[in-house]
């Protein structure tokens, strides 16, 4: 079963990270094999090198295997002498977008968990402000993306080099408005409202003025309302224009997890079997989407899972819906995600190692 | 400066209710005429009677004048004994739409913070099931009733014998819309969407499955939706049909406070200038709404006040706007709203007690 | 690999029983004989019978096996039909202390999680107040009761027909003070200090006042002071005198984990190598308890784990010691001890599926 | 009623600034005088100067009359001009250190919140590790300074011109033991335990790992065993040895509030009217101290009041308490307990403008 595929996670300080280690040191099929993991450059632990993960991630403990890995000091030399098959990167944005020609170059596949690869348009692109030393290598580079949403891409992902993991937010958009939207029920003219709401862990590690307790503990607060750079990714994926969506992000106080509240309102009038039908063909060999059907999802029961839940309502004459997905942000939003595009890039079962 | 009313709190026991005996503590018109305090029928604290109010809400007793104070078990003797001028009722539905023509006959003016009274239209009332004993003294009762949201109503409270205290979620949905809405900027054809999240205490004191710690800690679920029972007030006070709206609340994991994210597209392309000038305007007498012109609001900044917090995003082309309303469910949603009436019912300073 | 033991779980509707569920299906040792899962007698879902299993535990849901599990309602025949090997007891104290006596009559060993049959001592017994319909045979089945604590009664529990698992509190304390008291170098005329602090659902699924949101949350409270009645566990296991210990157990606002903090004096002079010594001697064939060297456990490294993690520092005169433990007590503190427990009986390796 | 004092608070911009400035805003002697606010030399919203009140701590615009507030930069010239006459310092410990001589040369009377002052043996400020410029002079300033608690040095704070703040722990740790030990009823021999538990608004505003919520949340954690700060100002003024009390703090994930579980030992049985004696007689004269009598104090009753709150258990045997105490470190740990200072400089009530 062992697969004898070598992996590799920069970036491992951070909680996506993390979450991306202890899946892949669980992964049946990685077992024997077990990751490198580098830290991100900007982080003064991963300088340090030869850092036992463990120290980094106290939680990472209780798997024994691991109590003798460490974390390294990033150099292409090093992925090079462990003939590292396939790179995942959660490291900024910035950095993604620099390493994975050269990561490409040198034969390795790659996973990127940051946003650097995800946007086709170079007008939703702007918003991260790269500037490409290459901008003829970069596109090249670019072209071979693919938007790692297994429910959308599902065989463009097996054959990928490059494959850009989604964003949390947008996941938990795109997957319950791609399948109304593609079968053509919504009123798009009307607008879609993407209500959402996300745990601190979404903010990152780093210690600023939004994470400190005092200012996330009983408190909710909208941001980047009209502005937030993961709007990009719900109009390239679920194939809207910018008028036709407002997508409001808020900050929850819960260490993780996320809670979309779709609107939509319909083309005609919708029977609750009709909307499941949809959902139900569209989602037909996914294995990582639940379905709700007599309830609505809630963080709590999507959170330390790997799972989208999707669940709605449909007003009494049937002209709108209230479509609520949940997921946890560090999984199916950023890190289990990962390993399912793993999974389909080598063939195996695209659940393989998230049950 | 003291006036001399007698007032009187049913319900004391309950989150409003405790919230009301601080402020009419603190009140400096009812300085020397403290509250007559009395449970709910339903409580079995109400049923012993005589039971020190420290000892029902110990947070109180940081003012020393409440230490000798007692909640006694109600009676309509009671009142009439004490001479109650006013009587606050923080009551189940029922027993506030059967007490109040009770309690008006007997010649008290009323403000009930129930859902009893705050409903014309008997089709929305008809969420709430009253079996009414004697229709034509109920009708003749709600005839009576003003919708006590004082940036709507100022003048009529000020006269009224009867006042309905807004729901919670009522009044965060309510304040950001009417303005726009009166100023008729807004299309209603795409309908408006309400996204409202609350704070565990709006779900009351008794224990339930869902105000146990462990279901409301870390989550965040939707419910009510299509359903919820402040729609009504909704329809009502903003004066739009049920199809113009959509309005789900949800269950945060804080004590208290109100986030309403709520959006609208408008029927021609707005300013934000122009758009605060209609605010500023329909609330230029208004001193419990704070406009926001920097910033959003936040839970953070308006819980523990007595203050509707609003501001707003608008879209770059000027179509479509979010507005975050915040309020403490507590005050502005149930008991500053209600000292807030009382002012205007005699005459005082709407803000008086309140800063 | 498969055993062909057949597990029964009577109390799975509370937060121990969902964790215990949810262990024995992942259990190696019981892949293909699912447990037979039964609801408590007190427990309104489980008289209904028939009950998918995910409609109890949603969270449960993400183990695809499980969708087609049934809680049946409890019957002595049920167990008997299914040839029932090995009951959990999840129940309350007094059901469990009348039920144990039929399931061994019956042949089946069991694995108590209540406190009915921990305490030998009937002094110490006397807390839970149970009246036994036979007393003789109430006797004669306490008896047989081994402390299902693996680090101190390993071989006791492999052949064990009855196992009382411990109580969540006690293996907090018990666990880091046993190795000091055996080794005779604690004070016990100055007495011992335990300051336990435990999250909510230590408290139970019932909804109480003192488990509503309101309640717990930006809380903490003191309880059960020289009364809590898991101080028998600590003086019959760690073998010390009432006046030789005070244990304070206190409400902690987050859903699970046990932290308490653990004050003795030494009888002389002790350096941190020496107590590290009687730590490691002790625990060296314990898979399940973790020591931290270089710092302190904290509540988030053990939560979500099913191991004891044990850490402490010394006075600079190396006469005082301050020991801190933590655990998960739904895990360590019940569950996961339980399945220990099962390991031991059926002499497999002691941590098989707690990794 | 007016005093025309003038008060000045240096590091506004801190959560124990912030509470200070809002109690002086609404101090009854201090009306029409507000305050000079400055920020602290290290904060960058300091330096900027002329910055609005409410932009740094926008939950403090629900008083009208701090519309117009600012916060101005820090210089000696402006308190000269303003002619302020007390100071109070929400500064580092540091900067405290090094401030305190200049100001009583210009003649301000100080009240210090930092614990620059607190310690008159040189063995136990050694922890702050203060390099006084001017040995000379800092010894002489230590000289005046009046450790500022009211319930222990009354009448000595009453002609004090530095105040040296108590710290948070100290104080809730101080007030439960002191009448206990001064009456000599605690057997010092078998040693104290003070177990103690803070809200995260302890560790400051800075955002730190320890802050950050991902660590915080959900989380309880020891710190500073052995080794914290506060414990110099437990034995000066319990007046006991370093080996008669183990002082261990934790770090509770709530915004604010401190419990301490006190464990004592008597020298000879003591009955709970005797202790609960010792009290009433130690803080007869004491406003903001609140004994306990029916019950034990918990922290959601003494949050957000400027109270400590005390109460206690006996062992059966009385030879053994257990104290709990409570207060808001931001309040009776800091400011109000600063304010408390200042009445008694003046002359005033105790607890005028703290109820």
């Amino acid at each position: 079963m062992n697969s004898k595929i070598q992996t590799a996670v920069v970036g491992v300080t951070g909680y996506a990270g993390a979450e991306l280690a202890r899946l892949l040191l669980r992964h049946p099929r990685l077992q024997g094999v077990p990751p490198v993991f580098a830290g991100r450059l900007d982080d003064k632990d991963a300088a340090r090198g030869g850092v036992p993960l463990t120290e980094i991630h106290p939680h990472l403990a209780d798997n024994n295997g691991i109590r003798t890995l460490m974390m390294e000091s990033f150099s292409w030399d090093l992925l090079a002498e462990r003939g590292v098959d396939v790179l995942f990167l959660a490291t900024p944005h910035e950095q993604s977008r620099s390493w994975v020609p050269e990561a490409l170059a040198r034969g390795m596949r790659v996973i990127d968990l940051s946003g650097a690869w995800r946007l086709v348009e170079p007008g939703n692109r702007a918003v991260y402000g790269f500037e490409d030393a290459n901008p003829v290598l970069a596109a090249a580079t670019q072209a071979k993306a693919v938007y790692g949403m297994a429910e959308l891409h599902r065989s463009q992902i097996g054959g990928a080099q490059l494959v850009a993991n989604p964003g949390c937010y947008a996941t938990s958009v795109i997957l319950p408005l791609k399948p109304l939207v593609a079968a053509g029920v919504v009123d798009l003219d009307t607008g879609i409202i993407a209500d959402s709401k996300s745990g601190v862990s979404g903010a990152g590690k780093a210690p600023t003025a939004k994470t400190h307790y005092m200012y996330a503990a009983d408190n909710l607060s909208a941001y980047g309302v009209f502005t937030h750079r993961h709007t990009g990714e719900l109009l390239e994926q679920i194939g809207i224009m910018n008028e036709e969506i407002v997508f409001t992000p808020h900050l929850l106080p819960i260490p993780r997890g996320i809670l979309s509240t779709v609107y939509v309102r319909f083309r005609t009038p919708q029977t609750r079997a009709g909307v499941m039908h949809i959902y139900r063909d569209f989602f037909a060999d996914s294995p990582m989407v639940r379905l709700y059907d007599a309830s609505l999802p809630q963080i709590q029961h999507s959170v330390r899972t790997s799972y989208a839940d999707i669940g709605f309502q449909l007003s009494s004459d049937g002209k709108r819906a209230v479509i609520v997905s949940c997921l946890d942000n560090l999984l199916k939003g950023a890190s289990s995600q990962a390993v399912q595009n793993l999974n389909l890039m080598y063939g195996w079962d695209e659940a393989e190692g998230l049950a």
